[in-house]
């Protein structure tokens, strides 16, 4: 950030005063710049003993899958994002049955939050980010080819929770970006 | 927004190539100016029978009661801004026992987060933005002055359900203002 979005002056960083942290400010209008965490939301479709998972066809984690989840909208409840997340990349409709599970990603200031739903119906198929589409079993799961650790989180906690009672909301954070594995110069994408 | 603020030229609303919505878009470089929900994010303090709420010193709502809460900053967990917002707004130090409400605002694109958490000691008082901080029973709140409608929300559902085992996280949205109670001209602060 370099130039305010309000008049097109020169942005200066700086402690505002009654603030304790620096912040982007503009050195002719004085308005003050924020950074805040984005908001990732996406589902956890289930079909009878069955997950669906999306293959991404788009960096970062392309070939690799996921469940359906994108950034949530201007406009939207946690719940309406969820439900075009998953339209939008598996053209699949869902029921939302409850927040399944919630992850801060501190280092790329994300927060996942993953809603565990019902299919409607098998009518799904590749949406503009996905290359493929597919019903999974736990035993069918791609586990080292799955795209995001928020991801293998929530299929984890789900398949050892499925048989329970439990409506516990699954949560962890994960402070750093996983060493090797693959690496952003980004923050505007997904971990 | 009217500026870029990676070059400074003009922005152009238009939908971007794939995407399905408009967008803020630099007329000039072409970067992709996106604006998404923000998260706020505080604590519902408990101290035996009682609960602390603050007295905000400050717009919107100047003096009318709320649990500590705010915006979300950078490079932090869900957690670590409740706990910060509770320790700047009532010099107050708590330990996290789960999350209890979540409620999305889409009028004002913001979603509040806010935990259950315990007091570790009593020696507490008003942080910059109050001008007051107290303990509340139930039949103390002061339902009448309270600031906002999550607040509101995560109040009743920790009094209705407090002697339940139950550890189910209360979810609502408010899908518009208020009407009559308060108006806002900005979106850049709490509803």
């Amino acid at each position: 950030m370099k130039f305010c979005a309000h008049c097109g002056d020169k942005l200066i960083v700086t402690v505002p005063p009654g603030d304790d942290r620096p912040r982007h400010v503009c050195s002719a209008c004085g308005e003050i710049f924020y950074s805040n965490p984005k908001i990732i939301v996406g589902c956890l479709p289930r079909w009878k003993d069955k997950v669906l998972l999306c293959r991404r066809s788009i960096e970062p984690r392309k070939d690799f899958w996921t469940l359906p989840a994108g950034y949530m909208e201007a406009g939207e409840t946690l719940e309406d994002g969820a439900v075009r997340e998953t339209q939008e990349e598996a053209n699949a409709e869902v029921s939302i049955i409850r927040l399944q599970s919630i992850v801060s990603l501190p280092f790329i200031d994300q927060v996942y939050f993953l809603f565990l739903a019902d299919l409607k119906h098998t009518n799904f198929g590749p949406g503009e980010e996905s290359s493929e589409v597919r019903l999974f079993s736990e035993a069918e799961i791609p586990r080292s080819e799955l795209a995001f650790r928020a991801i293998e989180f929530s299929l984890d906690r789900f398949f050892t929770t499925r048989h329970s009672d439990s409506e516990v909301v699954h949560s962890t954070s994960f402070t750093q970006s996983p060493s090797g594995v693959w690496n952003r110069s980004s923050r505007a994408q997904d971990e």
